[in-house]
């Protein structure tokens, strides 16, 4: 590798860390290139050396966030022989922490869109698939009878349940369910969920 | 009311209206109360004449954006001699059906912040409990061995987890449920949630 393009990795570096301590700081709203280029030691113009632009910035610090959240699960979620249902409620409670440690990042996650006519890219989509596993796999322990798309679908409704719970008790926002509260009602949903789902798929077809 | 109280009531509604209009055209970012007074025709300054600030303003449009929201679920929920579940699956469906349509004035009822240290005032709070009870109705009806305080708080999950599938969907964010099985996925977990918990709630104690 050259000096120069040792350089360039690390400063680019700097502006991903500069990036992510702005982000769980103040938010995305307080995100300006100009003051990460300050940061960093560089001029506003080279910050677009190193990234293409403020969307693949962010997209980077997720991709951290990310890799943080999967761990946080993976470490709830460490007991393969633990009855699966402990597991998927581990999971579920894991995620709920590290919202609430992680808010600001968190927060990035969803409230980040791409510029008009963008997409995300294929890598960071595939990040997200991962950190799923730990939904999926005692889900399907719990549920055998559904077929691999029928599990898929329903880990991530369940996700999405446990998102909804989390994201408007932490933000106290609409008829949120307070806080003190919100631990127990996601084991309650995620065991009500799972019963609901059992009786239904098995259940003889009338 | 004197001539200068008139002017000043329908400059706030024009106010009012011109944010609407933006917030629904481009989101919360694109707020600006320099556009917004020369939208209506007066000062910068002027608009702080109208409004405190852009939070009271922001919580004026999305207390318009509520009573539409309320008037939608209203509406899907219209006949009290329907089964209780359907009413639930509809309210909710509705609940889809809004975000969907109002995409932009819906996100900003989640996105908005208030400036560090102000809190919600308590019309606004007061508002977001009305659109709720379609919800707390049917739900009570399903499932009547549930004390009041628990059929709220019930209630409060039940509609943060539907809330995560369509939040998660609209904005295909991490693991959402595909835009084309997102109305589905609702009717699947309303249900398997109500049933869940009528096994969990009617089974004796152990």
């Amino acid at each position: 590798m050259t000096k120069t393009s040792e350089r360039r990795d690390r400063l680019r570096t700097d502006l991903i860390d500069a990036a992510e301590r702005t982000i769980a700081a103040s938010g995305l709203a307080g995100l300006k290139t100009r003051d990460l280029a300050r940061t960093i030691g560089v001029a506003n113009g080279a910050v677009y050396n190193l990234v293409a632009d403020l969307d693949e910035l962010i997209l980077h610090v997720s991709s951290r966030t990310l890799h943080r959240l999967g761990m946080a699960l993976a470490s709830a979620d460490d007991d393969a022989a633990r009855p699966p249902m402990e597991r998927l409620i581990a999971s579920a409670l894991a995620y709920c922490s590290f919202a609430t440690e992680n808010l600001e990042l968190w927060r990035a996650l969803f409230e980040h869109r791409m510029a008009p006519g963008r997409t995300t890219p294929d890598w960071a989509t595939s990040e997200q698939m991962d950190v799923f596993s730990h939904v999926r796999q005692p889900l399907g322990a719990l549920l055998p009878t559904l077929d691999e798309t029928a599990r898929d679908i329903t880990a991530r409704s369940l996700f999405s349940a446990v998102h909804g719970i989390v994201a408007l008790g932490l933000e106290q926002k609409l008829v949120a369910v307070p806080p003190d509260q919100i631990r127990d009602q996601i084991a309650v949903m995620v065991r009500a969920i799972v019963a609901g789902l059992d009786r239904a798929t098995s259940s003889p077809p009338e």
